[in-house]
């Protein structure tokens, strides 16, 4: 499993932020998030990434925060510039999949990465009342309805750039549902999967 | 995960039946299927089922069959006497889980066993290419318009007497996506995860 690039996709509240750090954990390799993947992006049309500037990367963001960035950096109006960032951001994901074993937590990494062998790529879903209590108790007592209405942007994204359906398993290697709420296993069971499958 | 127990549901042409036949192999647990819950279903009326009786069952059908079945007990018109199947079914399901360690293949059984905590429940799915391929190849030629037609008849019927949406994540423990072909290492992968989350 030497060289396996993991993406992760997931639904709001199914705690697939904290088993993509989990994994990176225990898999002792980078997690690349929205935020590193957008800088990542930016930089790339200037020059080349170097292993400096992806550390600096890293220390700009808390890798274990669990706050709840809203996604509004892309509207319903799909215009040319979030065209041209998509195409940008996926072409940064594809450069930072080279480099080394890492985890892309969203942006739609499946898809950027849908031509390579070494990608396992996960979506992570959980039941109403898993998400509910979770929405709660970790996003700032967030609603099941609100939940639902960034997993519709997330959705609309997705499909609109990738011509796929959110979360649908044949875009995917697997598709878990956290919904026990043991993600530590869960992480355990994920590795071991990728191990017999890949290994 | 000594009393595990496993249901299986997929799409047509995903493999979903071979893979439950390489699992139960490899676990060397039964394997019920549609012929045999049924079978159970019309005996469940009459008396409990013994070990003889359950062994007969199994002779009834070709464990390692790859026949094609059409899904033609149930129409789109849902009456009360496939409401009747369905609950004799279900309370045949409930009943053969509990006599020991089994997998079951379809029949909604993830559903009938929703309230256990020693079920495992998996949806088998593939994309249309893999699909298209084994449809031609393991089920006399069927077209991918075929199997299509086959899997709304699933759906509907699950999404009917369940009140689920079939496929969805959510409804199983995993969900996952054998378009790489290899149903040996999945059976495998899928073992190494269970063994991970229930040992």
């Amino acid at each position: 499993m030497e060289n396996t690039v993991i993406t992760i996709s997931r639904q709001y509240g199914a705690g697939g932020r904290e088993l993509a750090e989990i994994m990176a954990k225990k898999l002792d390799i980078k997690l690349y998030d929205r935020q590193i993947v957008h800088i990542a992006a930016a930089k790339l049309g200037i020059n080349d990434l170097s292993e400096e500037e992806l550390l600096e990367m890293e220390n700009q963001v808390k890798p274990l925060s669990m706050s709840f960035i809203p996604f509004h950096s892309f509207g319903t109006h799909m215009g040319s510039s979030s065209q041209e960032m998509f195409m940008s951001e996926s072409a940064a994901i594809r450069k930072l999949a080279e480099d080394a074993p890492c985890i892309f937590l969203g942006r739609s990494a499946d898809y950027a990465l849908r031509k390579k062998d070494n990608v396992f790529s996960i979506f992570v879903c959980a039941d109403d009342d898993f998400r509910e209590k979770r929405g709660q108790e970790v996003y700032d007592g967030k609603s099941l309805k609100e939940l639902d209405k960034e997993d519709e942007k997330r959705a609309r994204y997705y499909n609109y750039y990738t011509g796929r359906t959110w979360g649908a398993g044949e875009n995917y290697d697997l598709v878990v549902n956290t919904s026990s709420g043991n993600l530590e296993k869960i992480a355990d069971g994920l590795i071991a999967y990728m191990r017999t499958i890949k290994g």
